[in-house]
């Protein structure tokens, strides 16, 4: 009779809920690791690290050897975890506790509170880390992440309790995560009673590639692995109340972890220890089909909320999910169409902003560094310990197998090849061979971060190829100057010993001079070169200027080059260094000292003329705008559309190099 | 009676509130304009645009000279304004809305819920743009910030209401910011009934000088100019209700803006159009002394919740503000020790990190911008606009009187002589005469940046002077090729033709080669050079070798130098690039193909050397390590301590160029 009133409600439920008062309820068990690389687990093939009851959870599951965090940020991760949106979307684009201040999207729901609406008793103990508190979990006492005991003796309290609903819960434990800042940096913070904890001998691991082999990093690494197996010990602890409560067999278990470790080169990196992770998953269902399976499916964090709501069969938000359940893949060593997967990152904490978007498959990963430019943002839980500091203060110029340098000054895109280079260094992004392959995966990503609302691509353009923009308008420049001697140069006025070559530079000697013309004419271009001054020095630029023995700057016009401070006369303003000669007067405070280098462009452009000296714009003219009728008169040149360049050496000792044209 | 029962009150509660009830209530009007540039009213010398009404209230009151806006972006101003703490410390980093999901720290209080507490009245008409949205204000209509005569007249019913509370009363204009991102760009959007519109002619404006004079620069100054007019009006409309409602005599009126327009230059920037603001205050206990007065003081939106808190005479929050109250300067042109400001900037967008603190002085102002690598973010505003695509589509070099680049790609540290250079051109930040100013304005900011807990402090280091470490590592290397001969160098073996040098390269030819050592010996090092390969060419580099005639990869060791790709015939692994040569293998793959000129550093200290080619570590290795007697019998070289650097040319053209060498 009661199962009869069941099958009843059930019925009528069906449309909104199939879990409430369900003969099976379809329950949910995450156990969620804190920074812990995929690979320290015994099942990930680590032969120092002990973890019995995840490995033997591996052995009754599917144990996933490509999974991902796609931001390797505490916070951040967990907005993707529980809501299957990129950090991108969600919102909680950096961590939200303390000066941080991020938090997701008002209109953003959690797994939680999606989970409630499907009437389930939710369950969230140890570490949340999301902005704003979920209002809508039923469990979530108060307790310390690293009470590993503490947490599982309150999930077996949660697992005891008689409900009709089926339930979801969440293990957050805090364990390997770092415990200090300082000394001891790993190593169980609090033991407690009852509990064993494992040590393990600094000399006797395997110090992973990624990172250096020096004491205080196995030291780390010995503490690290101590952590591991105390939450395993809690891991088998609580997997073992689940069966006592009788709910093993309705029950979903996923274990895995946030991201990889605290260490240079994992954490707030889409590198492979910052972003692998273990992941394996308890399917009662399919517990012969599946048992010790290994999958080579690529799966994500943003997975979980989409595979939590396949299991309990529970409506999904209005909006789209990034990621998919990952059901069909469990029991399967392979399954088609789960050959890649993408990564997200923004921030770690506010001031460490470093945009990346990642695709990873199974041969490659292109990282798409979008501030490049900037010096790499370690996160503090990495720049306040050991192994970065050592790093520094040995001048290492190394981090596991990449360069220090390399480590901070990214390039704009990364591209790996990581069956040949697992180590993620050597970066083929501009390699002629790879440049298919860089299309290819760039399409896919831009395809993906359209998909899925990426805010940054309305600031950020991603290169698909090595022809940057800035190559391109520099190769429009062509040379005036071959650095070895005059050829396509005329010299006019030849007083005393004209001009000569000397290391790459056009020297104009104090004993020397006249006027050194362009053989050919130009109308509308830009003009770039170096010189250096001697105190005092004069000279000048004829520009559009005929072939002339005198007057340059009469029969064309002349851009003052002059040693505004050291000049020993009085000077009107028309003759400071970037005037037009007697005609208009160019801003001071642009030119370095004598003897230094300074850069200059005139841009000649109908009669626009513009003269930057080391980027500051010290004149900008319309020539056509000269109206008083004496000085047009003085100085035709001003209405000349074409002529020579020319270089007019007045007696001083003068340098030019770099000499370049771009016509328009 | 009456009078003495309130005089009663008053005693009894002067302790937690002075205004309540009080004889003569101090209330606030705060007029606020959205996107005004300090000089953009009649009052601050505009010919063009006309305000009469904020001129009559300039007439009335003091008017700034020097006031400023900390951040110039609309959210986190206003973060700033209603909460007296810079933006880097209250958590409104960035805009509140859609995406960029920015918020006050939950522990922040507003100056609404301070003067709430006070028994205050507080109304909010029109912009807010802060989250989360204050739920202490007492009167927030919803209505467009555009509907400026609907907003007064939302602003009469509440002064028109009978209370005995004072009331704070904030008049969030939307004018002059631009009404679409799209053309028309500005101009009034919404025209209520019985609103004039001022129209104004383009080619009657003067341009501003940070400004192209462009035709759609000049429609856009039109627009712009109509809305300030505009917005005007209502300014006369509210402070006429205030007077009819009768409490023109007990209200302090604060007319500013929240920064400079959304043109290119001045939104989200430090310069003197982004942050510089009017501001004018008309406080009626100083009607004659103050009427008219222009002060000079230094003041910033910093400093209005204080000067609120000061007026009201409010308890303020528990935490220190980080401005002052100006109701000392008010009436009064000079008032010593308001000489300086300081101005904090992070994001506009969520997309746009680009963190810059600044102080500003009378006569200079230092600007650090943190994220000085990156390329400027500009506002959405202002990319989406005609003037920036215009600037783009012409590829004009300049925008005002900076060019596009320095307006885009900034320097770390910029010092501008504002009397001199009132453009912010000519950085001064490393011109010698100007290093005592830059390090006493440098202390007085980072003491500042100290003091208002600015959390950027802890991932970036102000530099002081213009001796980067960078430059002073730089400096540590002594080139050990002159570029000109092979002076320093001494020759073994010299088979056919030796090394020669062309244009400050060392070339080894095809038909030369033989042993190229140093004079002087080196023992623990960085070595560094430039290496150009022919298709196939083998050479090596000595080190730690003595003088010898033949055998160097044994007496010393040698790190191959060989064309990978091209080598003829098959190489066993430690013939590779890079590879110790005979004794430990090189990782492959990091050479550029023949004919590109490659970087290499090799550091040798102590028995660990470590190869570096193209930023990719090849090689790394501790030799003291080797224990293979015959390895070590066969190359004693492995344990010299110190010994010659040489090239071994073998017989293929090999360059080399910037050959430097720091010693340990």
């Amino acid at each position: 009779m009661r199962f009869l009133f069941q099958l009843l409600v059930i019925t009528c439920l069906t449309h909104t809920s199939n879990s409430l008062f369900s003969a099976e309820q379809r329950n949910v068990l995450i156990l969620f690791s804190d920074n812990q690389n995929w690979n320290d687990c015994g099942c990930y093939g680590n032969q120092i690290v002990k973890t019995p009851n995840i490995d033997q959870l591996a052995r009754e599951g599917t144990r996933y050897e490509q999974a991902f965090a796609t931001t390797a940020s505490c916070g951040p991760c967990r907005g993707v975890f529980y809501t299957g949106l990129h950090v991108h979307a969600n919102g909680q684009y950096g961590h939200p506790h303390g000066d941080h201040n991020f938090r997701l999207k008002p209109k953003v729901k959690t797994i939680f509170s999606l989970l409630a609406q499907n009437h389930y008793r939710t369950g969230m103990i140890g570490k949340y880390h999301l902005f704003p508190e979920d209002t809508t979990i039923d469990f979530k006492p108060k307790i310390n992440g690293y009470r590993v005991q503490g947490m599982a003796d309150l999930a077996d309290d949660f697992l005891k309790q008689k409900s009709d609903q089926p339930f979801f819960l969440v293990m957050g434990f805090h364990d390997p995560h770092p415990t200090s800042r300082t000394q001891p940096e790993w190593g169980v913070k609090v033991k407690e009673q009852g509990m064993a904890l494992e040590t393990y001998d600094p000399d006797s691991i395997t110090v992973p590639s990624y990172l250096p082999d020096r004491p205080e990093v196995r030291q780390g690494l010995a503490g690290y692995y101590q952590q591991i197996s105390y939450m395993d010990t809690a891991v088998g602890r609580i997997l073992q109340s689940l069966k006592a409560a009788g709910k093993a067999d309705n029950t979903l278990v996923i274990f895995t972890s946030d991201h990889g470790s605290s260490e240079p080169g994992a954490m707030a990196n889409h590198y492979e220890p910052g972003v692998r992770i273990p992941f394996i998953v308890r399917n009662p269902k399919l517990k012969q089909e599946s048992a010790g399976v290994v999958s080579d499916s690529l799966v994500s964090l943003l997975d979980v909320t989409p595979t939590i709501l396949d299991w309990t069969n529970t409506k999904g938000p209005k909006y789209p999910l990034h990621g998919r359940s990952v059901l069909p893949t469990v029991g399967k060593t392979n399954t088609p169409g789960w050959d890649e997967t993408f990564l997200s990152h923004v921030f770690h904490e506010v001031t460490m902003y470093y945009p990346m978007r990642t695709i990873r498959t199974r041969d490659f990963k292109l990282i798409w560094n979008l501030e490049w430019r900037s010096k790499y943002p370690l996160p503090i839980d990495t720049l306040s310990r050991a192994t970065w500091n050592e790093t520094l203060r040995l001048q290492e110029p190394l981090l596991g197998q990449r360069t220090v340098k390399k480590f901070l000054f990214r390039d704009e895109v990364e591209l790996y090849d990581l069956k040949n280079d697992p180590d993620e260094v050597i970066n083929l992004a501009c390699q002629p061979e790879f440049q298919a392959v860089r299309k290819t995966l760039s399409e896919k990503l831009l395809k993906h971060l359209e998909q899925t609302d990426d805010l940054w691509l309305k600031q950020y353009t991603l290169p698909v190829s090595c022809n940057t923009t800035a190559a391109d308008q520099q190769s429009e420049y062509k040379s005036l100057f071959n650095g070895r001697d005059l050829t396509g140069w005329t010299l006019k006025r030849a007083n005393r010993k004209g001009y000569h070559v000397e290391e790459g530079k056009l020297i104009c000697p104090a004993e020397g001079g006249g006027f050194l013309f362009t053989e050919h004419e130009y109308s509308d271009f830009s003009l770039k070169f170096d010189f250096k001054l001697t105190k005092g020095a004069n000279n000048g630029i004829a520009v559009r200027c005929p072939l002339v023995d005198q007057r340059p700057a009469y029969a064309g016009i002349e851009i003052q080059v002059l040693d505004n401070k050291g000049y020993p006369k009085k000077l009107k303003p028309t003759q400071y260094h970037g005037s037009v000669y007697d005609v208009i007067p160019a801003k001071r405070g642009a030119l370095k000292p004598a003897g230094e280098w300074n850069h200059e462009e005139i841009i000649y452009r109908g009669s626009q003329i513009t003269v930057i000296v080391n980027d500051i714009p010290v004149l900008r003219t319309d020539l056509a705008k000269i109206t008083d009728a004496e000085i047009l008169t003085k100085h035709p040149g001003l209405k000349n559309r074409r002529g020579h360049i020319g270089l007019l050496g007045h007696g001083s000792h003068v340098e030019y190099k770099n000499i370049l044209i771009k016509e328009f």
